[in-house]
């Protein structure tokens, strides 16, 4: 396979060149294409070498060079919708020497990010916003006598499946006096080809543009123009002359305006362009020549891959779905990543993905559960914040059995702060009703879904990390559905430690380490459904001197905050402290350095412990008799 | 003014001799406008004496009797979305006999209640679901085999301006196969007349159908059709007959459409019908024949009227607008209901109604604090859990100073489970950043209100209830931003009382009588700002033997499991005990009573204080030293 590859060294070609936006600018026509060749050439090259979005950035290298000739960032806001458009953006704005350094950590976001340029606006990198910033910033740019200064927003296809979109669309195209940019930039897919009654109509307007691709307003009504939004388009996004007429037209209206560019996902890259699965969305690293990670050494051949939770769980959901004919399953553009496809392939008409739409995915589910069926809906822990008014009153205020299975829970790597799964406890933990599980290995996540499907008064959750799955942790005994993973010889009295999920494992290597380093005996338990709180785990907690939690959501408001709550009811006095993440936004890099950073490994454990043990003997240097007691 | 009113007493007229859904369908076409006139004769007499939403329910009184002539509920699904368009139906559903409890505790539901009848089937009334529901239910019905069983949603068209819709029509649309027949209810106003590009694109709908209302598919391109969606209308919605032939028609079709329905809010009741402002939409107990309350006795009328929480946050916003030229608001349909439209009326450029949208309110609210404002967005409560994702990645994230006052905070009243606002402290107390203030009277509102909008470094909250505010509640010291309320002369230091907003009041109260019943010393403080904890409440803490925390939030990861987790933080052994909602959907009933109920008044502290004092006195037999000490 021929991979266009010219030298991205710095300093060499025209890519070496650009230090900002301008510099694109002064660029005759006729270099463009020279321009976006190297670039793509570049981006080839770097993510193949460190993963990352490949598939977006490969199909916006030239609609990311003609926004920024025609205007002039940051004067005019170039607004992303998702960040993961935005690799083109950061090689034109300054960030091509640090490109390298690419979802590491310390080094630059695979998002857009504030602190990074000023030419990144947004940097949330959850999808279907941009046009309401863009509705807000033009209203300011109104306020403030400035409508000079564009404002531009650039949105996949697959992206106007969310709902805010509609609600955005509904407000900009009422204000006609209010110019917005609106740039669709459609490549007939979002993580997967797109599907629903929106992309269907987009490709209508393909036919209707194909014959003559016209920069200018058509006639011919659509869903656009029927909401009083002007069109421009559809063009053709790999062309940057025509793209930047629609522009210079668009902006020339001095109205709310769609202008409709197609593109190709991938363009460039053959193996990503063919590329039906969505695979080359986002990739780990690759050999630019296969498409697959680059061989290992030979010694680690014969080893089995290792399995990841998703996958687990996608098989187990088919297993289970075999068996029970009343099982579906709701997804929201995260078919693949989520571990349904195993179950769409062998029973599609089971299995739901209703595009970018998390609100929609939760009530539909609930219209499913109406109708007798048991759904489960598998999201991003992250994205469900999206529909927790739906899980509140549409799931629970029904006593509906939905199961919700959130994938990347906890901290999920190098995606960042917009996708870390640390909320999930707190948030669906006040909702009436909702049971909250987290298995700590695989043979708990097998054993967890299968209890969650059978709940059938209300909705029950399971969340599991983005990661292999280690060994399973055996238990010494299970009582009252707590488990109890470690009981330390001799002075088991003194540290309960209660772990959360895939927290486990490194809560019993630091109870481990409490004993054979500080002579500080403890009971290390699973209790494997977090919420409600089990009354198992009061009585235990009464008869320790000191309950320690671990959960990888944040500690607000988290699975701890529960326990502690419940103690205190039944005047408990044990003191609880609970470790978890931090009330903070937490950057990207890997999951275990992370895990690291925020004091829930092993060691982060042990020191927390110790800390808390030290604290306790300081404050209550007499015998406390009153921990030990039994609550009534 | 001349109101119809029949004689509605049960066993007299047609609407007597309903009791189920089968009986209008018995009765012949020519009786059924007489039929209607007792229903709206039946509506006008009950609402205006126990108060309710009244223009919705006389607008649906054809709307309502056509489907349950063509369609066979339960068996057929009719789904109301929002409660308040279902007085009709339940009357025509047997619920005629207990029409006089509507909204009083132990009474009928202001909205749909599945325990109830088994004619409804939502219950969330929170706009914009029925569409979501219809699609999953559409799906289940595929999959059981039971397409003939009809799936009908009736929706508003002021709902359609939440972006679920749009979500569920992207569904709809896209599979032809799965009848749903959508009734658009478009009365062209909401709470106020319908703003946006949606409502505009159905005005222009209605212009093409009046010159002749036709009950067929037409071939003009809408933006329904522009989806792929069969369309039916527009059509005379006060006409039976004419809507009965668009539904059978829209049946027939066996596929998706959208059955346009013309009605007008508040028909039959002139002073509803040219209500601008929308004040019938939901109303107290009025006068038919003013539209006004009755007449207080004499000897009050000389009393001012009380101030609401909402009127005074109207006024002050905008006294503080006028001299800040940056700050601008921004609600969801709720101008009035927030007290938005005081500043509105005078500074209408600087106020922004996004329509039933809170994702977009928050998001465009960004847009607006990017471009340099300062947004106050005024929302209710239980539609701020709509938009948390947005509060956290689209607002805190990027640290916009945006301010959010949240009406009808806690307990609400009348309108149920959908409407407490119950969760707002655990659910934005989770956002990094976040600072949450609850004043506890009219003083406190307008201090706060001034604070938040000086903060430029991240999101604001305040929230205050739907009620009328009492006297002031004076500070006997202000400690580091805490507000001291009472000190108990002696015995002091046992207990320390930390009261939330309106909760100070009875706080106090209570206070006083363990003191006088119990000799209970104990202190009252309203720490106004609530989340982040402030570091003084915690250093007090130390000094008692007892903290109770009491909140009108869940106290489920609500501000006392922060405070109790500060003081486990730093050893702090002190037990927080912390009273608040409960973890359960509260239903409706006075403000007043549910409070009681709930043990949040004065009673219920008192009660709730003596029960921890006791269980402290009898766990802790012996002198604790420790919580005496201050932490290092």
């Amino acid at each position: 396979m021929d991979v266009p590859c010219t030298d991205p060294a710095l300093g060499r070609g025209l890519l070496g060149r650009v230090s900002g936006p301008a510099d694109p600018r002064m660029l005759p026509a006729d270099r463009l294409g020279e321009l976006a060749g190297e670039i793509r050439g570049f981006l080839i090259e770097k993510v193949c070498a460190a993963g990352g979005h490949l598939g977006s950035g490969l199909g916006m290298v030239e609609l990311t060079i003609a926004p920024h000739r025609v205007f002039d960032s940051p004067r005019d806001a170039l607004l992303f919708d998702i960040g993961h458009q935005g690799y083109v953006h950061k090689l034109l704005t300054g960030r091509q020497e640090r490109f390298a350094t690419l979802r590491q950590a310390g080094g630059l976001s695979g998002y857009l990010c504030r602190a990074e340029s000023a030419h990144d606006v947004i940097e949330n990198s959850h999808a279907s916003t941009a046009l309401s910033y863009a509705d807000g910033l033009a209203k300011a740019r109104a306020l403030a006598g400035e409508t000079d200064r564009a404002v531009v927003a650039v949105i996949g296809d697959g992206a106007m499946t969310g709902g805010m979109v509609w609600e955005a669309l509904d407000n900009i195209a009422a204000a006609p006096h209010r110019p917005v940019i609106i740039v669709l930039n459609d490549n007939g897919r979002s993580y997967a080809p797109t599907t629903g009654a929106l992309a269907a109509h987009l490709a209508r307007q393909h036919h209707n543009g194909e014959s003559a691709p016209r920069a200018g307003p058509v006639s011919a009504q659509n869903v656009f123009t029927s909401l009083g939004l002007a069109y421009v388009g559809p063009v053709d996004g790999h062309d940057i002359p025509a793209t930047e007429r629609a522009l210079h037209q668009g902006r020339a209206l001095a109205r709310p305006v769609v202008v409709h560019v197609l593109t190709v996902k991938g363009k460039g890259f053959p193996l990503a362009e063919e590329d039906e699965a969505d695979c080359f969305h986002a990739v780990g690293v690759i050999d630019p020549a296969t498409g697959r990670p680059p061989a290992p050494p030979r010694r680690h051949r014969k080893r089995p891959a290792p399995r990841t939770w998703t996958g687990i769980f996608g098989s187990e959901l088919l297993a289970l779905a075999r068996r029970r004919p009343d099982l579906v399953a709701v997804t929201a553009s995260m078919l693949r990543p989520t571990g349904l496809h195993v179950m769409a392939e062998v029973l599609p008409e089971r299995v739901f993905d209703v595009g970018i739409a998390e609100q929609h995915a939760v009530v539909s589910a609930a219209g499913l559960a109406t109708g007798g069926y048991h759904p489960v809906v598998a999201l991003y822990s992250t994205f469900l914040n999206r529909a927790l008014d739906q899980v509140l009153m549409d799931v629970a205020l029904h006593r509906l059995p939905v199961t919700f299975v959130l994938d990347r829970a906890g901290v999920t790597g190098p995606d960042g702060p917009s996708h870390h799964g640390m909320w999930d406890i707190s948030v669906l933990g006040i909702v009436p009703g909702m049971r909250i599980a987290a298995p700590r290995d695989a043979a708990r996540l097998r054993e967890l879904l299968r209890e969650a499907v059978t709940v059938t008064d209300g909705p029950t959750c399971l969340r599991i990390p983005k990661a292999t799955t280690g060994h399973d942790i055996r238990y010494l005994a299970r009582m009252d559905g707590v488990d109890i993973l470690h009981l330390s010889t001799g002075r088991s009295l003194d540290v309960l430690l209660v772990a959360a999920g895939t927290t486990a494992a490194d809560a019993v290597e630091a109870a481990r380490a409490l004993e054979r380093e500080e002579g500080i005996g403890s009971t290390v338990v699973d209790p494997r459904w977090l919420i409600p709180v089990n009354p198992a785990l009061t009585r235990l907690a009464a008869r320790y001197r000191l309950v320690v939690t671990v959960e990888d959501n944040i500690r607000t408001a988290g699975f701890g905050t529960h326990l502690a709550q419940a103690c205190t009811d039944q005047g408990i006095t044990t003191p609880v402290h609970n470790l978890g993440l931090p009330q903070a936004f937490i950057p990207h890099g890997t999951r275990n350095s992370l895990l690291a950073d925020t004091g829930l490994d092993a060691g982060g454990i042990t020191a927390a412990v110790l800390a808390a043990h030290h604290q306790l003997l300081r404050c209550a240097p007499i015998f406390r008799t009153t921990s030990m007691r039994r609550p009534e």
